[in-house]
């Protein structure tokens, strides 16, 4: 019965591409949902998934310089409220403890919806020179933003993520570190997730509460809809005046740091979903696939068939690779195996033993070939890498035919009616432009991109003298 | 300014052993206090311990088949009370969470304590037929316990742990598992924090709120009190009557399942700390050690000194290798390396490389060699594994020199006044004895040993006739 409901048809996408998504996510058994509302459970395959984008990125972070810490999960009342913006920002998400054990609080606390509050108080006791900067932490934790709609993994009211904190003597230091983690992010994501991405800066409205300047990758689904995927944020010295947050510089002088956060959450797990599934389920790239190829014996009573599989698997040991040597029939295997993204699958029966070879079958276009078994590892191995590198040139193909130019507001209406994806378009700047393009259209501002082009001369929403070249979509 | 608060003498152990404690982790750089009272900051220095704990308790765990999730952090408090001793056992030291955002809740939630109860709501749905069993999950997160009296790692309000929560068809399994994990503790404790422990079980009185059975692992500290450092509880079907966990078994009947848990936290860095350091500070074992040598260049500004340090630093790759190439005098830079506990020092001076020669300092026991620069890699992986060992039997023979028995209360009083270590004697079995010893004499029983000996007929304590030896102590 197990069995059946796993492989048992799901929703096509071009049917409904939300239901698809939530038939995906709970059929791949990545998540359940939970009795605690609006949170949910990763389940082991979800979480294989997150260990991997974890253990990726923390060694790029590793290498960026990155130290690990570890800070309180609650925030004071009076700590959130240090900085104007912030709280205005976060207080009408936050869960409140009021009480611990059978007493209620002297002050009221709430759970960590981001930490910036902690890391300011933590750093404006611990720095106090020059020598003592820059500091450059991050942690991994869960937070939790109130939401009152929500999915799994994309929008939920507790979610993992890692927050990197970061002080600088300089704004031209700061800059450079949340520019950089921006690059840590949209690396990461193309060759590790393959999921390209476009790189640019938030605007006014859509930065975040708090930020000088808020950096943004933002990658296309599917269904055409924008995901934005990792940000990082040049706080300036505004934090540092709200916290006091100073040291003595080289010259003798009292100065406020700069700082910076960064962040990416099990959100990307969405992305990779979004990007790479069909209607067979979940399509993992193989350097983030929990596991890299299945092994499936064909007539596996067969005397012979068992052991050659699992010889197969320890001849493998340099991927990730497992055998189902479950009672199920070959067929729901299959199924199984595609439901699951699982790169590759590798099919051994007794012919194929007497034969000295077997079948290898890719997840992502369903081709099959044979190949001799004492090739066996040469080929799983430039197959993994052939598999990884078509997901990307696929992502892009589908990013760069679902991005639109628009230089009137006739045309901008057009597409956003007829086609989905991104509209590249001049924006003449104001805020009010962009909630009135909000409110009528249901498009907001995705990012002012590093790659300017001069597209036209006028806003293409309002009319007005052009200033910035901006991506628009509708967004998760 | 920030070295000489370093390397300032901290209190000797002799002297004030809680204050040496509090010293070590204040100037060896592991944790902050914070301005959430009762909750601690760790430092990149303990994070890093943290990590190094968790990549090698996970491999093992993985190895012993458990399967890694995340359930939500909030437990309902109606699904708190579902089993009788657990929501006794913790509902007087959690914090609650009453209002999401500007809205107060429906009903109210706990920030997990622990999440047995999570984890039983979730088993409820997830398990069905015999072929669901075992599950075997873990959990890596932070818990909360509203604690009266904190003290770095020892006691937090808030501390980190994986949680480790199996579902099984069988008492037997379920007894079988509860052991396997104990025992990845114990060989965790001794092969990678050179900690040896007793194993055993809890009495009545000290078993865990809604367990059938609860096990430990008991190690002594330097100060001959004991530090309970990883639990293991066997739950029998308690939590599945409560929850209503049933499964379909091969003879088509209905059942229970049988369930365990067991954890191991942030504390058991307080143990490293209190079973091998010193007087200057922090002794890590070097399975455990973020950095395992120090490189530190003599008249560094000499030419060729700090390019023959780095070139050091590469040939030792296969280790965690550091330079200070600070401009701090070396005798500041020894102290630091000494309090930090890095296990090795290397000092390599303009004579050291003229003569291709360096000196080894072992932090351990000051043992200082020197070893030709073409054979270094080969000591230094040598020494480390002699510091490891090492460090391993001294700690081994001070928990074998501090273990008494008593056979007579006269006996068992005059060894808690005059000596202070683990106590070995026979005990009733009657909690009221074991209560009237810890109202008494402040001591408590940390476990019935798997190895026990009849070292008398009667109980030690009351003088009843004996049914169990057991390990007494003063405890953290």
């Amino acid at each position: 019965m197990a069995e059946k409901k796993l492989v048992e048809a799901i929703t096509s996408m071009s049917e409904d591409f939300a239901q698809w998504y939530t038939d995906v996510v709970k059929k791949a058994e990545l998540i359940d949902y939970s009795n605690v509302k609006g949170c949910m459970v990763i389940k082991p395959a979800g979480y294989a998934i997150w260990e991997n984008i974890q253990r990726q990125l923390d060694e790029r972070f590793k290498a960026a310089g990155v130290e690990n810490v570890y800070m309180p999960m609650f925030i004071p009342e009076s700590l959130l409220q240090k900085e104007k913006d912030h709280v205005e920002g976060f207080a009408p998400e936050v869960a409140w403890v009021t009480h611990g054990g059978l007493n209620p609080l002297q002050e009221r606390m709430c759970v960590r919806p981001t930490s910036e509050t902690l890391f300011c108080d933590f750093y404006k006791g611990d720095i106090h020179s020059y020598r003592d900067l820059p500091r450059v932490y991050n942690q991994w934790c869960s937070v939790v933003r109130w939401e009152k709609e929500t999915r799994p993994f994309l929008r939920s009211r507790e979610f993992l993520w890692q927050e990197g904190h970061t002080a600088h003597a300089t704004a031209a230091q700061a800059q450079e570190r949340t520019e950089q983690m921006l690059n840590v992010y949209a690396d990461f994501c193309e060759e590790v997730l393959a999921i390209p991405v476009v790189k640019g800066r938030k605007t006014e409205k859509e930065k975040f509460a708090g930020a000088e300047a808020t950096y943004t990758i933002e990658a296309l689904m599917h269904d055409g809809k924008a995901l934005q995927s990792g940000t990082s944020h040049n706080f300036g010295d505004g934090f540092a005046k709200a916290f006091g947050i100073q040291f003595t510089d080289r010259d003798n002088q009292l100065k406020y740091v700069h700082q910076t956060s960064w962040g990416m959450s099990t959100r990307i797990i969405g992305a990779i979903i979004m990007v790479h599934g069909d209607d067979s389920g979940l399509v993992l790239p193989p350097r983030i696939a929990p596991t890299q190829v299945m092994i499936i014996p064909i007539q596996q009573k067969k005397e012979g068939v068992l052991a050659k599989a699992f010889e197969l698997q320890e001849k493998l040991g340099a991927f990730r690779v497992k055998v189902d040597d479950s009672d199920k029939s070959p067929g729901w295997k299959f199924s199984e195996q595609e439901m699951r993204g699982i790169p590759l699958r590798v099919e051994i029966g007794p012919k194929d033993i007497e034969a000295g070879k077997c079948v290898i079958c890719r997840r992502d276009n369903g081709e099959k070939l044979e190949t001799a078994l004492d090739q066996l590892e040469e080929t799983v191995g430039r197959l993994l890498d052939q598999v990884q590198n078509d997901l990307l040139a696929k992502a892009r193909r589908h990013l760069e035919e679902h991005t639109f130019t628009a230089t009137s507001r006739e045309e901008f209406e057009q597409i956003f009616s007829e086609k989905s994806g991104f509209v590249k378009a001049m924006w003449c700047g104001e805020q009010s432009c962009e909630e009135e393009v909000k409110d009528s259209l249901g498009v907001t501002s995705r990012c002012m991109p590093f790659e300017q082009e001069q597209l036209s001369d006028t806003c293409a929403c309002c009319g007005r003298p052009a200033r910035k070249m901006v991506y628009w979509g509708k967004a998760y």
